[in-house]
């Protein structure tokens, strides 16, 4: 029986100093529940002169990745380091010599997660991966472990912390998407530069992850459908309140027999719906499973103590497995073949904000539009005419496929201009 | 390596029908996750004649328990029967008979879980209970494994669905206490005989389960402080709503260096507090964790199929286990001796409501008592006499002890009469 696990530890920035302080406080838990010393033994750097925790012996630090990768010595291989290619070879080595490997890196989950996962399987190793979604919230055990006995037929997750900041204080104190952009980045939620928060991309590759494991198939990047915060107009957040909804900047996917969607868009949500009241940084996922119905785990999406811990939470599966000589022995691959919806057979209601010439007959050439198209409409509502003699349309459809309205949003360009539009999503929930 | 993994099912009502149910619809998934077939042998019912699921052979029901209990061909037994004293011998025998245990038996496992699991960890079996507190939650799995790495100070859970259900309505369509629990048990969310949700004592007994395995110390069912549903009075909800609270029944646990105090009872929360969202019959736990900060899991607190998910999802782990002969290898006991916190060190907020002969000195007087005994107002709101020449006082204290709410409360009774007190709650989060 082993006496003491090592681990070597790829990254030192926010989130490598947190598993580092963690480890360190909570040795004497650690050996309560795994009988053993767990001990950071190799700690990759950038900068040897940089300040370093003074908990930590200054031999263990080093900028050479390969004393860290080549250590036979070393049980666990912790990458916190982020970026795509470096951080993706070295996930592959450690595999590849047969060591246990937790990843923090939503990138490279995204990207080659079903890669790494199938190597992970061969080499019988863990590769653990909790902290590249949702920071603190241990929502990958949720869908692996807890819910293990489900069939998950919908997922819908504010996964960004950035933009759901900015929704936020846009909502709650009538910001501008500029100032509340602003105020962001001065308390550190979002990067110098936000446009892969904003853009959606951050949430989209979470998605990517979440959705391969809820349903045992392949995700890939290519099949999200991503609208980013800059489709939002001034008035939409309020529009969306005057109908009882909440605008947040959702991820979402189901599956059906039709196969998977997945999108992150902004999207409206009903007030009472669960997702309408995380505010501010945090983030949740809600899930909804045939058997267990609604689940929601809300959190903090980051941080360098809240992605530590699950980083460490991961370490200390890592080290039991080890313990028990289990390691790798969960089938990882996907039991589904990558099925994604066609667009007409993905359905939704949809808001439609329209600015039209205020004529006479402008509202029934408008509606034509949509019953030719099958679309049937639960409201219509007209707001007083501008000075510059147009008036704003705001259009609530029934269910109707994406498709209808493509084609919808598409024909009506010619008799209106289409300010704003957005799904509506959650209103079967409780 | 086995091929086929055997169950014996102690009871055959809501959660067990549940049990069968998905354990049949999710063959497909459970082959592909342990790669063996997991199959009910034996199911205990209570009378032979009832209707039984068609697609259990009626070979397997037997009204016996021995039958089950002494089946060696049997891996797993799964307790949903319920009840006290023999569901209790039945976990015991099969734990003696070396057999992993799934239950969902609340009483048994708040009242006698130490032993059991101690009697687990001797057996080197492994005895999972997820489904014994908050139905379709995995909160359980969450304490032991998400939240593995960090160290928790509080627990706040409104983990009762019956008195929740019954608060949302009395706050969202202000109907009375006894309309609400006429609703609750026609819908099948309150019992026949509601004492055992309404008076905490349910709620009472899902704590300890949680604050046992959170701060991995013993903790009994004595040491709860228990207040029901009887202590509202007419108007406190209102009140509460008119300072920006929300009033929940919630049972909360914290721990510090001064030991645990754990309680149930209708208090405070700030309407911005997660918790105060949680609507209708369902359940959430919030955990603060000292380096994961807020996390909060929210979903079905009872029913058939959600709770059979959780039993399911142990079941699966108890498959994974026998198949990697590795069940038993956790350390259940807990790390710490019980220390239950004196009611002088115990530190809140709280919320009085007096009712005074409207005459002059009053004020002084009743804030005089507060000042002797070291208890600091936050707010004092006097409303206008009744025609019974009686006004109403409500006074918010800054945080005091809970022997200084007490001896303030005595000591009032002479010059007020005490309507209602509530602590108040959750203010420190975001």
């Amino acid at each position: 029986m082993k006496n003491e696990i090592s681990i070597g530890l790829l990254g030192f920035g926010t989130v490598g100093s947190g598993v580092a302080t963690i480890l360190q406080q909570h040795q004497k838990d650690l050996r309560h529940k795994l009988g053993v010393e767990v001990s950071i033994k190799k700690v990759l750097i950038k900068n040897k002169n940089k300040d370093r925790l003074a908990s930590l012996e200054p031999e263990v630090f080093t900028t050479d990745i390969e004393e860290i990768l080549n250590d036979p010595s070393l049980d666990i291989i912790v990458e916190v380091m982020g970026g795509m290619d470096e951080a993706k070879e070295a996930i592959e080595k450690a595999l590849a010599a047969g060591k246990q490997v937790v990843t923090a890196n939503k990138d490279v989950m995204a990207e080659h997660g079903h890669e790494l996962l199938k190597l992970a399987d061969e080499k019988k190793c863990d590769l653990f991966y909790e902290a590249s979604v949702a920071g603190g919230i241990p929502i990958i055990r949720t869908l692996e472990d807890g819910l293990a006995s489900d069939r998950i037929s919908s997922l819908m997750g504010i996964v960004n912390g950035t933009t759901n900041f900015i929704l936020t204080k846009m909502k709650q104190e009538n910001m501008s998407y500029e100032d509340a952009l602003a105020e962001a980045t001065a308390l550190g939620y979002a990067e110098a530069d936000p446009s892969s928060d904003v853009d959606g991309l951050d949430a989209a590759r979470k998605m990517v992850i979440l959705s391969s494991l809820a349903y045992s198939t392949e995700v890939h990047l290519d099949d999200v459908l991503i609208r980013g915060m800059k489709e939002i107009r001034d008035g939409d957040l309020e529009l969306a309140q005057g109908f009882g909804y909440t605008m947040k900047m959702v991820g979402s996917s189901t599956k059906d027999e039709d196969g998977i969607e997945v999108a992150v868009e902004p999207i409206f949500l009903p007030d009472s719906h669960p997702l309408s009241s995380v505010n501010n940084e945090f983030n949740a996922v809600y899930i909804y499973g045939d058997a267990v119905g609604e689940t929601m785990l809300y959190g903090p999406g980051a941080g360098s103590l809240p992605t530590a811990t699950s980083v460490v939470s991961d370490v200390i599966a890592a080290c039991r497995n080890i313990l028990l000589e289990v390691n790798g022995k969960r089938v990882h691959a996907a039991q589904y073949e990558r099925m994604i919806k066609p667009e007409d057979s993905r359905y939704s209601k949809y808001f439609h904000r329209l600015s039209v010439k205020d004529e006479i007959g402008v509202l029934s050439k408008l509606t034509a539009i949509y019953s030719e198209h099958g679309a049937s409409l639960q409201s219509v509502k007209q707001h007083p005419a501008e000075d510059d003699g147009n008036s704003e349309l705001v259009l609530l459809t029934h269910k109707i496929s994406r498709q209808q309205h493509l084609d919808v949003i598409k024909e009506l360009e010619g008799t209106a201009s289409v300010i704003s539009h957005y799904r509506i999503e959650g209103e079967e929930s409780a």
